[in-house]
């Protein structure tokens, strides 16, 4: 490396300022020439962006974590009703969240501190915890309610298509991750649904329901086949990384854009906290991408992005 | 509360020391008074030890992470074998390396700071890359000829009637945890299978296959459900942890033993970080349960745990 | 606790939704109630809005970590401009930093993945690294010059007396932190000063400098002495933290407002990642205070508190 | 690179066994050839049992965190005693907390949740909370009283030589740190100081004292640059980590040995978590050195190191 390519490489540091004319656009523009996870978080913008403006990209979007009960249903929907998203993969806890939500039931939080409330005194009110947000468990009974006059039209159809059947049964007129995907034709793959409130309802209902996963699994092998260009943005990690990632293998480029957002780190050698770059080795993104990952709590960084993407992409 | 329950609750710190003599037992036993993680793999050890030593506990094992490409498939093997675990729950890419090692692939690992190698190079080389760890592609062909020669007894039955199956084909004198959980007729439990490069093997060869996912969450929840006394050691949190816990809801007295091993935390709502004093709220954990969270990195911790079981336990 | 407790405790989670007009007001009040960090996030916004508001309050400012070289330089200066700070307690690589940048130079940072460039390469470039920020060597000789040329008028005077006489050395139009403080008559006080470059350039030159870093000590114990109210807000803990801590013991009582911004946490029982809470039994936080921990990276957090402060208060 | 130095860098990932016979020799022996943390221990263990058997190594020890609280006083006690310590740099907390223990005072921790215990009913109790140890607020009045009968023999020493001073006052049975590192010569450096409660104590009781923090700056950069061959093991990070890096960049060939034990991690640029290798650029760390960062809590590290060192070393 020749002393003009240390020049190129590195740039003044941008002393940036908050004035009274900041928007979002221009933060997160001024956060580009910063460091740390300011600068992965501009990244981030700016690779989520030029995702949506190249046509025929097919954007994986990958959603492990609590963030339906955390207040970011909306976050989510906005996502896939603006066309951020080509293929939803997600967690059952999600999907069972959302329902609830799409149902009419609320999700609770407290102003105090997580420890204020004693967990046995929850466990007696029936009140489950997710650190600072609450379900009551009666939430369950909608659930089972709602379950128990689903009419299956094939127990052997993919999870998928089972999840757009019951897109189709929710309220138009709501915000539901569920209903959204079934209006936009977005597929949403769940690989770990047993593993959920809403399937043991299912399962106890149905007990000869066998939902396909291994058609799902080879749909998803066919998207990313058939995918001229690819994305992903990550939350979190856990099953839909992975999900995502082993399908763009068969995707004849892998992917040119990658993002993830999470709290888990590499050292401890869990997928989850892994590196994109280590995904290059695996063929799962390709050499040229632009990828970032940014430390942080998707509760504050997902909403930065999306207002950044409605303010930004017309 | 009284100064009298004050001076109860409240003991004095043992500054321990390390002598010639010092074995893990008594190491162990020294760290149980002193604080922060040291103290809570102290306990995690009385905990587990206790849950081994109590008549009719049924032992729930949760294994997310990497640990069989890191060296601990011989740790994994003797908590089966030693009769540790009564039911695994685990991820499809443990059982994909534990399958790959039993047929005689190896991961390497590099001794050198994990940026050295570069992951372009890595792809080139059909070199794949879990942080310092490394298999190659070729370890895939291998599983795809064992694959292909399976003869299947049933299409659809469950995951985990499958993998006893596969458990059946590998060599006896394998540390494989397939086998080993076969031999010892201890139920792998897999809700996210089909996220996995075994799955996608078994997809792509048997394009009918629609082994039962429902099936495992309804033995499962029936397992938990006939347990008079139950207790779980989670690894690193994840799908595992989650079908554990939902089962657990179903089991009449929740779980009166929990150990978690894992480098998440709680701030961020997911549940591979949770608390495990927040099982209690939702009845998967009992409100006289002994439980113990170590922050640690598995790959230090699980062994150390091992050793002092087998110390212990006669 | 009874069942109308809990209603009042728990309220229904705010789905929020970002619009066309959406500006950080809004949108930190909207994530007030929903959970996890967005939620802490937005409590720190209001917290320190009250500490604004609140007439009397001495607002102690507490800043670890490597903000300046990457690119918070003129949010710090805001702060203290605007007047949110009373009181700053830092660290000398901080004031090292923000020196350097008044000096005219600059910290550089790359637009690639951190491991992209190899630090033995560097180091034969004299750039020395900051994950992904750079300062070239020949910065110190700047600030050696700068040093080599100070008229010291006492070789015992406290530290932030100094740092107050070096501040009046620096160009009045540069957003240095040293500077602001001079200007605004705010206090630095740095207890780990002698650890730091700044430091060391001074002590090279002047060997029998011994500024006295316990008359800052009783100074510091003085201010909160005399505080009626008090308020902290923390970045990233470390000396800062404990020293403003530790100084609280001592004012009546004690603080009233609390924020950190931090990625530590308290399992391993460090300081830096100690619960607020856990400061209510030393006395540095009383019982009746309002406290809210991010855990974040301050360059996402601080910028956006700061540009809600500056839209709110007028 | 060519196939012939992957062949030699990759090596066969170790399959290791916990054996009747393993004792903390073979048990670290084996992680050797593992991955993630497990090998990052093993080789912290090879690199500092290397460096004490290296003739005219000058070793650095950095102490920050709540080791002596935790119950790791006679830990770190034997690290002295034993010969691996030549250079001491910590915290003022944590001389503190071991003056209280040498002058017959205890810490006392609780066998429940950190939540249990309220921290305003503790504040009541004047018993003061560092995550699940504790420390009455007695404490500091012996402190107090040990402090007003010193009878400092020069108010303008170095930080060193007052500690030196301090640790002479000490039983001599004890295992106190200070003590330890009177009767072995080793110096004490404390850079923040004044962040500690026995330094408030001596400043309130001494309104003149003027301990000389740049004395011992300048005693630390002539041992590094006196020294042929250094290392350096580093607990936590903090000022004590900054500390000697700044200081071995003025050694010849700058630290041969590193170590690093750290909950932090690299990404939001703090230097408590900055890797290792990041020090090359700097000067800090030679470019042939061996060095290994354990993310791990010390408590359960640092005695594992020590027990394979007292094993092995002899």
């Amino acid at each position: 490396m020749s002393d003009k390519n240390l020049k190129d490489i590195l740039r003044k540091v941008n002393q940036f300022k908050i004035t009274d004319n900041t928007d979002i656009v221009e933060l997160i523009n001024s956060l580009k020439d910063t460091g740390f996870n300011a600068k992965r978080l501009a990244l981030a913008c700016e690779i989520y962006k030029e995702m949506i403006n190249t046509l025929g990209c097919v954007k994986f979007f990958g959603l492990a974590g609590a963030l339906i009960p955390a207040g970011l249903q909306r976050v989510v929907y906005d996502f896939i009703n603006e066309g951020y998203i080509d293929v939803l993969v997600t967690t059952g806890a999600n999907l069972t969240h959302d329902l609830a939500e799409a149902l009419g039931f609320q999700h609770l939080q407290g102003d105090f501190d997580p420890n204020g409330l004693d967990d046995k005194y929850l466990h007696r009110e029936e009140i489950n915890r997710i650190y600072d947000v609450f379900m009551p468990n009666k939430v369950y009974e909608g659930i089972e309610d709602f379950v128990s006059k689903l009419e299956i039209p094939d127990i052997q159809m993919s999870v998928s298509s089972f999840l757009k059947f019951v897109g189709k049964q929710l309220p138009k007129n709501s915000y539901s991750v569920l209903r959204a995907c079934y209006d936009k034709d977005i597929p949403i793959f769940c690989p770990a649904f047993t593993d959920s409130g809403l399937a043991m309802q299912l399962g106890f209902h149905n007990q000869k329901l066998n939902l396909n996963h291994f058609k799902d699994m080879l749909e998803m092998v066919n998207i990313a086949w058939d995918a001229k260009l690819a994305g992903m943005c990550i939350i979190g990690g856990g099953v839909p990384k992975n999900f995502i990632m082993q399908s763009l293998q068969f995707c004849p480029n892998s992917a040119t854009y990658a993002i993830q957002i999470t709290m888990d780190r590499p050292e401890s050698g869990g997928l989850s906290g892994a590196s994109l770059r280590e995904a290059i080795s695996w063929g799962k993104i390709n050499e040229k991408a632009k990828y970032s990952t940014i430390i942080s709590d998707a509760t504050i960084a997902l909403p930065i992005i999306l207002w950044f993407l409605k303010k930004t992409h017309k």
